[in-house]
């Protein structure tokens, strides 16, 4: 039943089942975590035998040589570029290595921005009066703490089921102190969508005021399908050269939800200009990145066509925990009228609307009941969520029997926050 | 016989000598390499078990329980904290555990400085109008780049057998604009002297004109002996604190020449404000650094005094180099009153001073016969000698033989410019 057609008195009597409900939930003492996009155990423990790829003396070299256990080569180990170039299409030319985190490398690249400006004769953005960042919203909290660190403004701009709602990003551009646009192009954290070709080609001919405007194109998600029709995404380096812009983007990607996330290894893609720009700098910030690393994971997956085929184990084991959740939300929540949720094809999470005003409500109510969820806001800017109705779940961590307690409780508390708000109006 | 006192027809003569020498050398046609503070192969080989330490999905927790494969830790698992603590006799609490490159510490550290400033409320280096680093000559040319590509500005220090200056250090900071100095504290890059107790304490005492002043103590060689007694160096983060400036320094070490260069670990240490400072900042920057990398470290070196330990066996290897370089530099050059020398007793390097005007010619003809020397000057800011002097000898890298052929070359080419010197007087 559409919660929102209930009479007052159906609503309450219907709030006092639900908190019988959540009564019953506390007796369970729970202690449930759907917070982190982490990987489970078993994604990891697949991964064993790239422990012992380079487990030798002998197995310490590239193919042309180079002691991967000595100093040497800043930007990354020949077959490593080669990997990652091809798992992007793009050229060795176009790729850095980098070392275990992504992050790492977006965040250096917007201090880059910061110090020395994004191109040999740019102004650094530090002596600007003001730099702006377009963010796409519900988006990844980690982008915005980067701006928010670096004193960078950050506007939302909505996201749409084909990526950002481009007639707001082409507008906003036109301001001068618009310096960057967070992207996560492919299932999308945490809606899940993938950008069209359309969203692709007009980000890509964006015209901005300002000269030094980027989009950082974290890719992160590129080969995580939970299906095996993989959604195309159009590549944004090409696309941007067609169109005249081969500078304005940096796509990262890593390999954090393919081998490990403490330990794996991570990629800055851009145009030779851009790559041969950064190079310079970074020659100075690090001797380079852990060689027997890249090793490793090049001795573990052969090739960009092995990594994808890997991929394919990850998703055998994430698919059944994304469809329980899914199960779950359609089973309770579909007749209520009070949420609507991603169904993504890949990726780490789905993304759940509550009514506005409820995301931080159903959040504490599941706190309360030992389940603990992304910070309701954490999914925008400064973690406001204006309408305060975003909820990330990410089911990838607990094990399927406690995501669907999880679930369960989660639903109780979405549905009591929604008829506590509907009661109050 | 001394150079000095030789008539010019005395000199003609040798310089026909030398000249001879110097062509019978060019027929040679060597291809030699004492440019780099490179381990040889050997050093990698011995470590190879670290390549095993974590080679099973059960090896890859801490003592703790922590999965290091997955997310989580943003500044060192907790006995590789333990590990560098116990070996620099800092607390757990005044550490943060890097990844494979201490020069990336340093700068990040410098750079965090600039975009941050060195605390909560401090004015970010970028915003001043000038910001000064004092540099110790000769030392490191990797620091002086870091200033350099920051656009810091770099003042020479002399070095004395006792470490910087003092004197000169102590008038130079009543300067506002100087915010800093480098300093190699043992077996310092590349006259290897060790800072004597005088000079570490008045440097912990020192009263800065600016209270954003920090020393970067690079502590690299911290346990890098080439003999059984070890030259006592005082601890920095102890003297400061006893001289009431507790925030005053930031002490980096690494593995990178106890384990692998390319593969290592490195670490910060600083008072426990610095450290949750700067983690403060960290947790946007990375998601951490690798965990399994840190546990191979711990797994295989047990132990700080384990370490220090195996640091013998480098020695062994490094010993007989270093000792054959000073031995051919006492025969060869000990009565032409042309050249002085460091004896060091650990590190990585030699330093030559030859007469002044003659170092970029000695490496200009070595290099004309086939034996490749660090770039004369590559010891001051901005590459440049003002005395065109010192020249850096890194015997770590060729066999002993090659390096007995090159220092042949290195000391007919020292005697030939010091004679082209003379003779031009």
């Amino acid at each position: 039943m559409n919660y929102c057609q209930m009479s007052k008195d159906a609503l309450a009597a219907l709030q006092a089942e639900l908190c019988g409900c959540y009564d019953k939930i506390l007796e369970k003492k729970l202690s449930l975590d759907m917070s982190r996009g982490k990987p489970e155990k078993q994604q990891l423990e697949i991964t064993e035998d790239l422990l012992k790829a380079v487990s030798s003396n002998a197995d310490c070299y590239t193919e042309d040589g180079t002691d991967c256990r000595n100093y040497g080569i800043v930007d990354g180990i020949p077959e490593a570029k080669k990997l990652f170039a091809d798992l992007l299409e793009v050229g060795t030319e176009n790729i850095i290595v980098g070392g275990n985190s992504s992050l790492n490398l977006m965040y250096d690249q917007v201090a880059r921005c910061m110090l020395y400006g994004v191109s040999k004769d740019a102004t650094p953005w530090c002596r600007n009066g003001k730099n702006i960042f377009l963010c796409p919203v519900p988006g990844y909290d980690r982008h915005f703490c980067i701006c928010e660190t670096l004193g960078i403004e950050m506007i939302n701009v909505p996201m749409t089921s084909d990526g950002p709602d481009m007639d707001v990003v082409e507008e906003l551009v036109k301001n001068p102190d618009v310096r960057g646009i967070w992207c996560v192009p492919k299932y999308s954290n945490p809606d899940g969508c993938v950008y069209s070709d359309e969203t692709v080609k007009r980000l890509a001919s964006l015209a901005p005021a300002s000269s030094d405007f980027r989009i950082f194109w974290d890719n992160a998600y590129c080969i995580h399908d939970l299906y095996d029709e993989s959604q195309p995404l159009l590549n944004i380096i090409d696309e941007c050269a067609k169109a005249g812009n081969p500078d304005m983007v940096y796509e990262f990607t890593s390999t954090s939800k393919v081998s490990y996330p403490g330990a794996g290894v991570s990629v800055v893609a851009s145009s030779k200009a851009n790559i041969d720009y950064i190079r310079g700098i970074m020659q100075f910030q690090t001797i380079g990145h852990d060689k027997l690393n890249m090793l490793r994971h090049v001795k573990f997956f052969k090739d960009a066509d092995g990594m994808r085929a890997y991929m394919k184990k990850h998703a055998d084991i994430l698919r059944p925990k994304f469809e329980a959740v899914l199960e779950m939300l359609e089973k309770e929540l579909s007749s209520c009228g009070v949420a609507t949720w991603s169904k993504p094809r890949g990726g780490y999470f789905i993304s759940l609307d509550v009514p506005a005003g409820c995301a931080k409500r159903t959040v504490e109510l599941c706190s309360g009941a030992g389940v603990k969820l992304t910070g309701a806001g954490a999914t925008f800017p400064y973690g406001v969520d204006p309408e305060d109705k975003n909820i990330r779940i990410a089911p990838s961590f607990p094990p399927v029997s406690d995501l669907l307690s999880a679930m369960e409780v989660l639903c109780v508390c979405v549905k009591l926050a929604a008829v506590e708000k509907l009661l109050s109006k």
